[in-house]
């Protein structure tokens, strides 16, 4: 472990690995120009003795510092730096990688060097990097595991992406009418608890969950006291076949470090602890955050152009789609435009300012969602609400605008159109602001997803219709 | 607590209340058409009925649900709730509430209540609602802690906003130098252990801290092993005047449920919970997701209309000054429109696949930052490579809209200007996408804050102009 264990220090390990790697590409390129003995000569040397000092410095990293360290390094180094850690290392750090990365150094690793990695793993973790490997891999990886351990990885696979189930990981149950003593002994006849035992659970004969026992609380007691003394109920129970997201919302919302999973009977199954729960909201985060942006899924910041190009061809195709079709209605007014050339440079500033609007409605309407403040009634009143801020809005800055618009072509009426399109078109950004999140959260869907694409659909088709066909009713 | 114990529990519980609520709205009306006599009696009858049904409903709810409870209602019915909550659960209530309700509550409730209630708070609770009190209620607060209590509410309030120091709550401490057997003595001793105590501290007779000893391992020990053989140095020690941004990191990278905070010289001054890290880090997400959308900051749902338009006053100012710039660039133009006013509506695709191309290469690159996996070399590669895409999805995408074109307006000529304008935004979009996050993250910024609206006016300033400007020198 390094001396500085202030949370930079990940970033001091990786310009120490960056500059190895930077010496160790100069290096190469020098012995590549001497003849071809001396050159054989010096690059078996510089490859060992760069080996060994990155060896060095990558072994006392975390692996997620590790996983860090090869999401950020361009293919070439990444290979090199894969190459230098032993098993457990490679192992541990193959968990922590994103799939983008984790799939392209799986099939750059030799079969033995494979085999011995997951040998290093436990069964949960060897079901979750299942999806990445190929079917002999993993039968074979799965041959070598014992009943136990294999019925575990199987289970652990069964259960549906997402879900409670591939989170859970074994708990510790002890048998209720025992004294907190009795139950120190039970703990200690055991040995090793699980990762992150911060609580025991009370169950009766049929292995029902009875209530939680904190292992704070176990410590302090007097050993004479029934351990259902101790005891509190579970604030949550949950399924392993529920959503993980639900998980997540609760371990926020009540502050837990753990939680049993039980199935339909209440009988404990395991548990699901915070650290779990973290990794997958903050994985979850990260997918839905480069979907919103229109990325089909997760992409190594170093894939090959066509990759990349093709990861974003989706949203992007459904852009051209729709401003495609909001360029058809200024084609409708084209004769309009052609009268008064001024509505050409106006138009996109009244789709824009209902656009941003819109999406500022949107994302109050989508935090509200995703902490349960909102329901048919409230959402009713927000409606009314946000119509409300749309007129006191379109009003100061379409007023506004109009005004800018007097002052650059001199024509009152132009002015007038020009606020009356900025009111209503913020009306519209209001009304479809509530409504998109609103129904696609009804519909089931991810409210965030699609919904800004929606919203600037309408607010600039409406926006340039709303603005030209006025212009036509008033101006020419 | 409720016999369903699965997490949307919630749900149920917030249905039951607001039917509740509903019942109370109806009957107060009907009471209202009574005469006057028979309508107090009926009234005060109603009303303590109501009040004891809700009170009823209400005292199971976890702090956080009816957070959430209160801020799903709208002001009058929020009241209702807020006033049949006793001191304590009102407190605990109050502290996982937002801002903007939590400031407005408090305005509400007479100077007793309050007192009550911010006397079942603890000193560091206190220090953290005490911006949202008036000074001499927080005072006279203050003047009723003893002389512990009030130098931890008053430490607690000395560190800056959104600092590890705020979120530091006690933690335990143990001599180095006892065996394991002594160590559990001890605690029993001490009775009762702060919150979420997963772990305790080894310090040294100057109290500096010497490793951490997880609870779990204390328990399954052999009672007579000196403690140091269970202790492991810690994975990061934090300052508590350090940003609360670095703790997040480090609780989602190293999979911590505490961490120890230490002055500079090494010694315990208290611990970081898990809860908290995600506390701050939720709270922390919505504002940024609030303010990236162009809010000025958090916003109750129901505030007044005035108060909501004002709180996106600001971006939205931004927005039509730079949609104002861009029009400009058209304006320009307008004498190469007038000539050909197809130019007119093809305008807004151009500028559209920017901007959209663009936004995703910034979610790529901040998703980058947010895991420290770009560094100076790896950005100029980065750049490189949505060059390339750009290049790919400009020849694809702006191929298809010049056919698009074609087909419209049967000018070849134009056909070729929109694809090449499309393909030299792309490029535009490619260099700003990369450039924009990076800047703002190097002048210490939030990456995410702004991009995209700097991003937005870019390519379309940019996309108006380029294809203005081609369609200038060869069309017309």
């Amino acid at each position: 472990m390094a001396p500085n264990r202030s949370p930079d220090r990940f970033q001091q390990a990786l310009r120490q690995i960056t500059e190895l790697l930077e010496r160790h590409r100069v290096l190469e390129e020098l012995t590549h120009r001497q003849q071809t003995t001396k050159r054989e000569l010096l690059e078996s040397l510089t490859h060992r003795q760069n080996q060994g000092e990155l060896a060095h410095h990558l072994r006392p990293l975390h692996p997620a510092d590790l996983a860090a360290v090869l999401e950020s390094l361009p293919p070439a180094e990444r290979r090199l730096v894969w190459s230098s850690l032993g098993p457990a290392q490679a192992a541990a750090a193959l968990l922590e990688l994103g799939p983008a990365v984790r799939e392209a150094l799986i099939a750059d690793t030799p079969p033995a060097a494979l085999r011995a990695l997951l040998h290093e793993m436990d069964p949960e973790d060897l079901a979750f990097v299942g999806e990445s490997l190929e079917p002999e891999v993993l039968a074979e990886a799965y041959a070598s595991l014992d009943a136990e351990a294999l019925s575990r990885a199987r289970s652990s696979a069964a259960y549906p992406e997402a879900s409670v189930g591939q989170m859970t990981s074994p708990g510790v149950a002890l048998r209720e009418g025992s004294s907190v003593a009795e139950a120190l002994d039970e703990l200690r006849r055991r040995g090793e608890l699980p990762h992150q035992t911060d609580s025991v659970y009370v169950v009766d004969a049929r292995s029902i969950v009875k209530g939680v026992v904190a292992l704070q609380a176990m410590v302090v007691a007097d050993p004479a006291r029934p351990l259902e003394d101790l005891m509190s109920p579970c604030v949550v129970e949950l399924s392993p076949w529920g959503p993980a997201d639900e998980t997540v919302k609760a371990f926020e919302r009540y502050d837990l470090v753990s939680a049993p999973v039980v199935d339909d009977r209440g009988k404990l199954l395991g548990r699901v602890t915070v650290d779990a729960v973290m990794d997958f909201a903050r994985r979850r985060r990260e997918v839905q955050a480069l979907q919103r942006a229109g990325l089909a899924g997760e992409e190594d910041l170093f894939a090959p152009v066509l990759a990349s190009a093709r990861n974003r061809w989706l949203w992007l195709g459904i852009n051209v789609l729709t401003a495609l079709v909001a360029s058809r209605v200024i084609g409708m007014f084209e004769k309009t435009i052609d009268e008064l050339v001024a509505l050409a440079a106006l138009l996109p500033i009244v789709a824009s300012v209902g656009g941003n609007t819109g999406n500022q409605t949107i994302a109050l309407v989508i935090r509200a969602l995703a902490l349960d403040r909102i329901n048919t009634a409230s959402a009713r009143r927000l409606v009314v609400k946000e119509l409300g801020v749309g007129v006191l809005n379109g009003l100061v800055w379409g007023g506004l605008l109009g005004l800018v618009a007097l002052v650059l072509y001199r024509r009152p009426a132009l002015s007038l159109v020009m606020t009356a399109a900025v009111l209503l078109n913020l009306l519209v950004a209001a009304l479809v602001g509530v409504a998109v999140p609103l129904g696609l959260h009804h519909a089931g869907r991810d409210p965030a997803q699609g919904a800004s694409v929606l919203l600037t659909f309408t607010t600039d088709s409406m926006g340039f219709f709303l603005f030209l066909a006025l212009a036509h009713a008033f101006l020419v």
